[in-house]
Parts: structure tokens; C-alpha cells; sequence
């Protein structure tokens, strides 16, 4: 693998991951990170520790920021902005994708060939096959910089929209919050009778794994549009949706979860939809 | 396979279905329900139409009730109470655990036999090994009705206490409605983007069923009672959930359903407990 000169800035519990495996990568690697501090450990595998943004970023042909928010990118690198022209920068700071496409247009307008990244995966997972890096932005920067995107984790590049990255990955992510909210309200249902949420994991990952089979022929139902052939109507949803709440006030867990689903069957209902398919609320969460 | 005599109350989507599948496997059918055209498709196949719920309980010795709720189950077998008693009632009507538990102390002092069902399936599924019937209450009932139960999907028995099966069923049901929930609002914001549901379900299919496998970590978590060592803190997912309702909003999709786990989050860590994991808000959906 050749090795490679890059600059990480940002060195929080990704960030500080993400420089660790280009330095076992054999990459030549300078940090930066607005406390020092915790540039020390990087320095002490092999790192170059940069005293400014300005060093950091004139170091490396590649700047990786990892930084804690959108505003804080621009923050740290509007005033070396000069330094940044003429190199690359990918930018694996979570933002919104009209973030993403903000700093997409502020990078060109400066000279800096820009890649967007989302990051699919925890601290511990980088380096591993499972993690899954989505970039998004210049297709050029993506393809001459495998060497450094592939260690880190399965890296995709899923177009030149700038933003189309972090809207995969939120989008996502918003799955994976609610799939996690809902194993923790079913847990909590249980644990009333006295059910280990070891016991109620042996039950809910078979079955919610099977249930992600069900996505296909639902998208099916919101790509054509047409909620009208339902296996079973809003309307039956809306009593089971009210059980399962009854059931969850009776065992002393909080049905805010399910309230907040209840009330989209109700406002589909409302519009006269009761007899469609719960798919249908997807038209209501589009224009909420 | 032994032909057994059943009595089939109720006969909607489910409840049709349920009946169906008897003849099919060459039961003994007795069909009723308060609308009486929707028995004529029954009868046609096979099944004796009764003409009255008394009638129908008393022509054989195990009846199956798939009725509306809890409430239609006392209204529908009351009068004819005398005439159930000394048989079995096995009741696959939609209850809570509480409403299940009292169905099965009605039975008790009237000497019925009694069996609660839930189903995890929808009609097109019975008949089906991926469709999943939980049962609760009498062991000597779901043993001695073998031949009944396991023609319309796989059989579990859970214990006897007969709300135990309705607890699961109505858990797992809130995990299920989550993480659909969570694939239409992903779905919902990447339409903003031109992507199409059936791309966005290739995506999230694998990636949610993926993430399914955390729950048994989780699991241990919650068992453990110790939320001190996250992967990432409740601050950090607290930052996470607002970049997922911004990009939401920015995407015309209605945040509501991110908005209601950040409550659960905000909850937790008002209560001082920001450095840790976020399974911590299953304590906070326990005592909700």
C-alpha cells in the first residue's frame, strides 16, 4: 500500500480512530485538534503533532476533517483558507446535506477539491468490513484516495451531489434510532413481567431481522403511490396501534413511542384514508 | 391427521382465514359470525353455518374466538356461557396481557378450558412456518390441540400465566411498528432527493437487519442495569438526532418521529446522565 500524506483535523473519539488506523496503515500522518492534548497519543504512535490549523492543513496534500459540527469547519478553516487551495479536503464531519452542499460550494469557490463523507459506524468499528463510509461530492478525489478511504472502513461513492451522502446516512440512521427505540419500548414492555431483555432479544432479532423483508414490497406500494390493496387498512392499524399503547400503560412502560405513530394513522384516517394501507402515512411524514 | 370438530367465532380478515385453513387440513368446521354473509364463503367449503352463538359453541368441544377486542369476546360468549362450559376456548382476539388475564379467571370460574393466542402474522401468512402464533394459559390445552394449532403457523408455547403471550406479541408488534415507522421516514427524505423507495429499501433492508444484531448487547446492558460505558454518550446521540430532524426538516419530512426519542434523550439527560449509553432511556420508558 503506498504510503500517504494526510492531515487529520479533529481528533474527538472518530476522529483520533480514524488517525490511529491511517498511522497503523503506514501513512504519514499529522493531527490537529483544538486541545492538544489529545493530539499526545497519535504523536507518541508516529504522529506529527501541527501547533496550528495553519501547519496542519499546509502539511498533507489530503485534509480529513473530523470536526464537531458544520459550523465548526468553517470556523476552523476560513482563516486558512489560502493554505487549503489546491488540495483536498474530505470532510467526514456529520452534517445535514445542505451543509454538505454549502461547503461543497464554499471548497470550489476556493480552489479545494472536495469529498463528502458520512460515517456509518461506532469508533471501535473503523478498520472492519462492517463499517460503511458513504461519500458523496467528487467522484476524482474519491477514486485517487482509495488507499486511505478503504482502511477505514467499506467505502461507497453514491454521486456527485455533495449532499446525497449524508441524506443516505441519515436517513438511516433516523431507521436505526427508531428500530432501536422500539426494541427498548418492547423490553421495557416485558420486563413488567418479570422477562430479561436477554430473553426479549432471542425474540425481537429474528423477528424484526425477518420484518426488514417487508421494506422491498413496501417500497414498491410508495414508489406506484397507490395505498389501496392493504393486507390490512389503517383503520385496523389505528386498534392494534391502540392496544399495543393500552398494553404499554398497563405494564408501566411509556407509549410516547407509539402515541407519536398513532397520531399519523389518525390524521391519514382523517383525510379518508382508513381503508389504505399504513404505508400511506409515508405521504403524511412527506409533507409534514 | 386426526379430523377434530372446532367451532370458529368470528370470521374477519383473520378469523376467515383461520377457518379456511381448518377445512383445508379436513376439520370438522363450525363457522359463525354476528354479520352472517361472510360465513357463506365458509359454508360453500364446507363448514356447518350456525345459526346462533349458542348453536355454534355447543357443536364442538373446542371453540376458537377471533373476535373483535376483548369487550366483543365477553359480549358474544356471556349469554351462552352454560353452554361452553366443560369445553375448550382457545381466544386469538387482539388483547392486552391484563384483558387476557381476566378472560382466563371468567373461564376458570366458569369451567372453561382456556387458551389465549397472539398472532404474529397477517391472514395471506396462516397456513405459512414463517407465521408465528404465541400461546399462554392451559399447557395441557396447546398440547392436546396439536393438529388444530400447528396447521395454521409455528406453534410457541410460553408459559401460564395467559398474559405472557399477548405481552410478547404486543412488544414485539411495538418494535415491528418502530422500525416500519423508521423506514418510511427514511424513506420520506431521501424522496427529497429523487431517490426512489425501492433504492432506499436496498439499502436499509441490510443495513437494519444488520443492526438487529445489537440488540443482544443491549440486552446485556439493560440487564446489567449499567449505562457507564457507551460506545458513544447520550450527548453525542442527542447531537446525532438533531442533525437527523434538521436534515428531516430540510428535507420537507415531518421530524416528529426523531423528535420523540430526543424527549426520551433530553429526559435522561436532565436526570445527569449525559456520559452515558443510550439504552439508558429504557429506564425512562419504564417509568414513563
Amino acid at each position: 500500500m503506498p504510503q500517504e500524506r494526510v492531515t487529520v483535523l479533529g481528533l474527538g473519539a472518530m476522529g483520533g480512530v480514524l488517525a490511529g488506523s491511517l498511522l497503523d496503515a503506514g501513512h504519514a500522518v499529522t493531527v490537529w485538534n483544538r486541545t492538544a492534548r489529545r493530539a499526545e497519543p497519535l504523536v507518541h504512535r508516529g504522529a506529527s503533532g501541527a501547533a496550528t490549523v495553519r501547519d496542519a492543513v499546509t502539511a498533507s496534500p489530503v485534509v480529513v476533517a473530523c470536526l464537531f459540527d458544520h459550523a465548526s469547519v468553517h470556523d476552523t478553516l476560513e482563516p486558512v483558507v489560502d493554505g487549503l487551495a489546491g488540495r483536498t479536503l474530505i470532510n467526514l464531519t456529520t452534517t445535514t446535506p445542505s451543509e454538505a452542499r454549502e461547503l461543497a460550494g464554499w471548497a470550489k469557490r476556493h480552489g479545494i477539491d472536495y469529498l463528502d463523507g458520512a460515517i456509518m459506524a461506532t469508533p471501535p468499528m473503523i478498520g472492519a468490513r462492517e463499517a460503511s463510509i458513504l461519500y458523496s461530492g467528487s467522484r476524482d478525489v474519491f477514486d485517487r484516495n482509495q488507499p486511505i478511504l478503504d482502511g477505514w472502513a467499506t467505502s461507497t461513492y453514491d454521486g456527485d451531489d455533495p449532499g446525497i451522502a449524508s441524506l443516505y446516512d441519515l436517513a438511516l440512521l433516523s431507521g436505526m434510532y427508531q428500530m432501536f427505540t422500539g426494541f427498548l419500548h418492547g423490553a421495557a414492555m416485558v420486563r413488567s413481567a418479570g422477562v430479561s431483555s436477554a430473553e426479549f432479544a432471542r425474540r425481537a432479532t429474528p423477528f424484526l431481522g425477518a420484518m426488514t423483508a417487508a421494506f422491498a414490497a413496501q417500497a414498491e406500494v410508495l414508489d406506484a403511490g397507490d395505498y389501496s390493496d392493504p393486507p390490512q387498512s389503517l383503520t385496523w392499524t389505528a386498534t392494534a396501534l391502540d392496544t399495543i399503547a393500552r398494553a404499554s400503560r398497563e405494564s408501566g412502560a411509556d407509549p410516547a413511542p407509539i402515541t407519536v405513530i398513532r397520531k399519523l394513522v389518525t390524521d391519514q384516517i382523517e383525510a379518508g384514508h382508513g381503508d389504505e394501507d399504513l404505508d400511506r402515512i409515508f405521504e403524511g411524514l412527506r409533507t409534514g
